[in-house]
C-alpha cells in the first residue's frame, strides 16, 4: 500500500491510500478517515460513494464527515468511481462513462470487463483490504452514497442485506436503467439486453424481491437533474409497494453540489451510527 | 456585479461574486456566505483572509465554516489573496509574490502600486460594498485568517481597533518582515527600506505601540512551516510585553493545512460570534 498523503483531522487521521487492486486489474486510489480511538479498538464503517466525474478527493475535500465521524467513533471510506489508468479503456470526452462512471456495475462486454468491476471492487476487495490494513470492523459497515453513488449504495445494500446494515443517500439515481445518464453506460457494460440491467437497478430490484431493513435519503428540491435522472418518487413507490421503510427529505431549495450534501452529511452519519453501534 | 455561482447551504446561501476594483483596478471575486435571516436583519461579519497560492475557493470548500456561521448568525466574507489579471503584473512561477501573494498590504513600489492595495481593498472597498450589496452590518465585523491570512487578520487589528471587534488566526505568519517567505515580497512591494515594512508586521505594530483587545491563535506543531516562517513564540513574547491578551493554542500533531483549519474553524467562529453580538 502507498501512503500518498496523511494528515490530522478532527482529532483521527485523514488519509489517502493506493493499492494495485486485483479485481479492477490497476492501481485504485482510495481516502480513509480514521477517528481517534484505543489501541487495538476495531471501529464501524461507513462507505461513501461519490457521484458521476467524482475521484476521492471531492468528498474528502467538501463533504464534511470528519467532524461528525469523529463524535461518532466511525471509519469513513471514499472509494474512487472508477478504474483509472493508460491501460484501461475509457471515452475520456463522455462524463457518464468510463473514467469517474464506473456506476458501481461488473461489466461483462469487452473490452470494459477486465477493469470496469467496481461492485466487486466496492463490495469484496476493498473490504478485505481494509479489514487487514485498518481497525475496520467490517462486520459492522453501513452505505451512503451521491447521485451515482446514491445508487451505488442502495443497489448494494438490497443485494447484500446481510453485509451492510444501513444505507442512505443524497440525490441518488434510482432507475439507472432508463436515466438517460445511466442507461447507455450500462448497455456498454452490460450489454443490451435489458435483464441484465435489472441487477443495478434500486426499483426494479425491489420489484424482483430483493429488500432492506430501511432506507433513509435526502433530496434537494432545486436539483436540475430532479426530474429527468433522478425521479425520487419511482423510489418511493416502489418502497411503499414492498414494504421497505423509507424516510425521504425533500430539501426546500437545495441543488445537486456539495453544498446540499455538507448541510445534511452529520445527519447520515448520525443515521449510520446509530444503526452500526446498536 | 456578476454573480459567479449560489447555492444553498446549511439554510444560508453560499454565493460567489465579481466586481470591478477600484483600489486594485481589476476584476475581483470574492465568496460570501449569507445565513438565514428574518427580512430586513443586518448580520455581523467574519472576514476569512487566505494564505499564500489561495482564491476565495480554498476556504469556501475546505474550510467548513457554514455550519458555525449559520449556527451563529454571522456572514462570513472570503476576499481573493491578490489582485489577478492580464494587466497586472505578475511573477507566475513564484508562489511567495504577485498572484495568490498579496500579503494584505498596499504596495508603493512600481510596477505594483497600481493594482497590489489588498490592504486597502479588505478594509476600505469591500466592507463598504457589503454595506450596500449584502445584509451586512459592518459595524460590527470580526477578522480570522490562516498563515499570510492571518498575518492580515492580526496586523489589520492592530491598526483598525475600533474597525474590528474580534481578530483570530491560524498558524499566521507573525514576523513577515524578516521569514523567508515574506521579506522578498515586501520589499517588492514596499522597496528596500525596513522602515516601510513596520507597519505590515504583527511583532513589530505591538513593539511600535498599536494594540489590540485580545488575539486567539491555533497552531499545529507538526507544521512544517512551524520554526522557519511561523514561530509563534515571537507573538507569544510581543503580546506578554504589551500586556495583549493571547491565547495561543498549540494543536498536538495538527499540519497547515485545511485539515488543521477545518478540526479548529468552529471554534473562531464562536470566537468571533462571542464578541460580534456581544
Amino acid at each position: 500500500m502507498d501512503i500518498i498523503s496523511t494528515a490530522k483531522a478532527h482529532g483521527g487521521v485523514q488519509g489517502v491510500y493506493r493499492h494495485r487492486s486485483r479485481t479492477t486489474d490497476c492501481d485504485m486510489t482510495f481516502a480513509v478517515f480514521v477517528p481517534e480511538h484505543e489501541a487495538g479498538e476495531k471501529l464501524p464503517v461507513l462507505w461513501y460513494l461519490s457521484g458521476l466525474t467524482c475521484t476521492h478527493q471531492n468528498a474528502m475535500d467538501k463533504g464534511e464527515y470528519r467532524r461528525a465521524a469523529a463524535e461518532h467513533g466511525l471509519i469513513v471510506v471514499l472509494p474512487d468511481t472508477s478504474p483509472r489508468g493508460d491501460h484501461v479503456p475509457d471515452e475520456p470526452d463522455n462524463w457518464q462513462f468510463g473514467s469517474g462512471a464506473g456506476f458501481y456495475v461488473d461489466a461483462t462486454q469487452e473490452p470494459y470487463a477486465e477493469n470496469y468491476r467496481m461492485y466487486s471492487y466496492v463490495t469484496e476487495e476493498l473490504p478485505a483490504y481494509l479489514a487487514v490494513n485498518f481497525p475496520a470492523d467490517t462486520s459492522r459497515m453501513g452505505l451512503c452514497g451521491h447521485s451515482m453513488g446514491g445508487h451505488g449504495a442502495l443497489s448494494i445494500a438490497l443485494k447484500n442485506p446481510d453485509l451492510y446494515r444501513s444505507a442512505s443517500a443524497f440525490a441518488p439515481i434510482v432507475r439507472p436503467t432508463v436515466a438517460g445518464w445511466s442507461k447507455p453506460a450500462l448497455e456498454k457494460y452490460l450489454g443490451r439486453d435489458p435483464r441484465t440491467h435489472r441487477a443495478y437497478d434500486t426499483c426494479l430490484l425491489i420489484e424482483d424481491g430483493k429488500r432492506f431493513a430501511e432506507f433513509y435519503v435526502d433530496q434537494g428540491t432545486a436539483d436540475q437533474f430532479l426530474e429527468d435522472g433522478l425521479r425520487p418518487q419511482l423510489l418511493r413507490d416502489a418502497c411503499e409497494k414492498a414494504g421497505i421503510p423509507l424516510t425521504l427529505n425533500m430539501r426546500e431549495g437545495y441543488d445537486h453540489s456539495y453544498n446540499f450534501i455538507s448541510t445534511f452529511m452529520e445527519d447520515h452519519v448520525a443515521y449510520a451510527a446509530a444503526r452500526l453501534k446498536a
